[in-house]
């Protein structure tokens, strides 16, 4: 089992709050994410600002494409993007021509999704996915379960790459011990704290505490 | 039965083309719609580029929003969005956040929803729905078929204003006549065209001439 990636999502409404945090933490973390409002906010200038600030690192553009994959890869691979996200529900044909182009996708889990279209994803060629708790989920009441716990591990079982990703604290982790996930996706539960940089230190200790 | 509206999906890439054909079409097509590949290109100046343009006309994000509803929604508003796009594998909480920032949501029809999930929406306050051939299917060799326009038949008799997008063209629109269909949505459909106006105009006589 390896360890676990540490993600930070950076979901601010504008590129220039997202950039101090994505200097504050952008070297204690192993993925950067530009977030799905941010993206929408900003356009492709926030993945090429993200980009500028960490050449080196992997940058995600957090799209959840549900249409026109090549022309959505291609434009955030141009701006800079190693890894997209498409969503659940998108077909497949939208999913392998956003592959082709990115060359790797992260299929984000919501609603009703099915482990026999889960199948599909993976023989598309697709073998990352993301389990979330929604945020508007969260703010109404819900959480992680030992349901969301064993969808995970079957995820994982078929042969997915799975980040973990909603409401994650520091306090939380533990509750995926003994699981082989990919990657914990955090948004406020790193930024919002009183300081993102110790905090983004302290999820890392914790995973290698549990996983190392 | 009413008479559908005409609304144009711009789906440039950039603010620059996509206000040519705004220009171009706006004051013969009844809805404008920024673009999902607009919107994350530009972020929300594509909105308020349109907002600017057309002060009065009924504009739409299309931001297939699946998550953190609440935020997404006031940002289309700030930038002047009149309706937004949901996707429909969100959660109906995400839906509801959305609602309520937004009063109009349109339901975005991708992969395999189920008419259980859109009684659901309808119970949640939402009243509209686009039935899509996705871009990539109709790549892919899609088209529209009867098994189509049934389930927009049934979404229409459950309650929903249905527009239908994805590859329309002046000679497909009659394959439509006698459903009550809301918006007939076309991008390339008309911004591709050698004479955008002209083929707007086109597309509002054609549906006047089948359901006026």
């Amino acid at each position: 089992m390896g360890i676990p990636n540490l993600q930070v999502a950076l979901d601010h409404n504008r590129i220039e709050d997202a950039i101090v945090d994505a200097i504050a933490v952008g070297n204690e973390v192993d993925i950067i994410e530009a977030g799905t409002i941010l993206c929408l906010n900003e356009g492709d200038k926030a993945i090429k600002c993200l980009r500028n600030l960490f050449p080196n690192k992997t940058l995600i553009a957090d799209t959840k494409c549900a249409d026109a994959g090549t022309t959505v890869a291609r434009n955030c691979k141009l701006a800079g993007a190693d890894w997209m996200t498409v969503i659940c529900c998108a077909t497949i044909p939208t999913m392998e021509a956003a592959l082709k182009e990115m060359g790797t996708l992260q299929v984000e889990l919501y609603g009703d999704w099915t482990f026999e279209q889960a199948q599909l994803w993976l023989d598309a060629g697709i073998d990352q996915a993301i389990y979330h708790q929604s945020r508007d989920a969260l703010l109404s009441g819900g959480t992680w379960t030992e349901q969301d716990l064993q969808k995970i591990k079957k995820l994982i079982d078929m042969g997915f790459k799975v980040s973990a990703t909603g409401g994650l604290t520091l306090e939380s982790l533990k509750l995926f011990e003994g699981l082989d996930i990919y990657t914990f996706i955090a948004g406020r539960g790193i930024c919002a704290t009183e300081n993102p940089a110790e905090t983004a230190k302290e999820f890392k200790a914790e995973i290698k505490r549990i996983w190392g």
